[in-house]
């Protein structure tokens, strides 16, 4: 317990990386001493250096959304070496399609049972699958797969 | 040109890096010269090194969608750097859940609307919302986001 740091105990970063935890620690805020993993997995998959870029080069109240979403893919990754947290957009994307074309067989029994066409509630995702391709930034769907996980 | 290089051209990793692309370069069958970003990419979010050391662990065979999935993860990591690619999962998550609760309108319009329930077809999906929290590995869901993205 160094006088010139600002925890009881250094930063789970700090910690692994066996330096200093001192004021204004860019990691300190956000990997705790009583986490380890989470900066073990980040540094792992990532590297600390890239990860400190990273977090330099954005606004200090949206770091601890970044943090999060770097140990969440770190965490897929280790998990799953080969497709990572890719493989959640993946069974994401199969499922919204398996939904979307449920509801548009649902949707079509409804009018068929139905004799009042005006029963059926305005829906944003009736008509085509084709439709879900826009609900992601463009870069989302910009890699096609030889293989899905 | 040199004799001992495989390709005409080194790899875009190598040609990044500077260095001479060998037989047997881990990067070169996945980052062809013609596409020098995928690679830049990959290297600013993950660091060669990193990459290197996941490619040797996995098999050959998934070695493309290996590097497939990074450089999805890399250019969505550029695009937005506080969320990623788990900008994506949050966002087909709220469309999973959206979906859900609208075919699970749809199907009880359909049970009032219809005098013989036999028509309903039988869905994966009905019941509850709740489902779809099953649908992904366990480690997906085990963060949770102060603010979505």
């Amino acid at each position: 317990m160094a006088s010139s740091t600002h925890h009881c105990a250094p930063c789970a970063a700090c910690k692994f990386l066996r330096r200093k935890c001192i004021q204004g620690c860019v990691f300190s805020p956000y990997f705790p001493p009583e986490d380890p993993t989470k900066f073990a997995n980040v540094h792992k998959i990532f590297g600390a250096s890239n990860v400190s870029k990273l977090l330099n080069e954005i606004a200090p109240h949206q770091r601890e959304d970044a943090v999060n979403s770097l140990a969440y893919e770190a965490e897929a990754r280790l998990k799953d070496p080969v497709y990572g947290c890719v493989g959640a957009i993946s069974v994401l994307q199969r499922q919204v399609l398996r939904l979307q074309k449920e509801l548009d067989a649902t949707n079509a029994d409804l009018i068929r049972f139905s004799s009042n066409q005006s029963i059926l509630r305005p829906s944003q995702s009736s008509g085509s699958s084709v439709q879900n391709a826009h609900v992601l930034p463009h870069y989302y769907g910009s890699y096609s797969w030889n293989n899905n996980p």
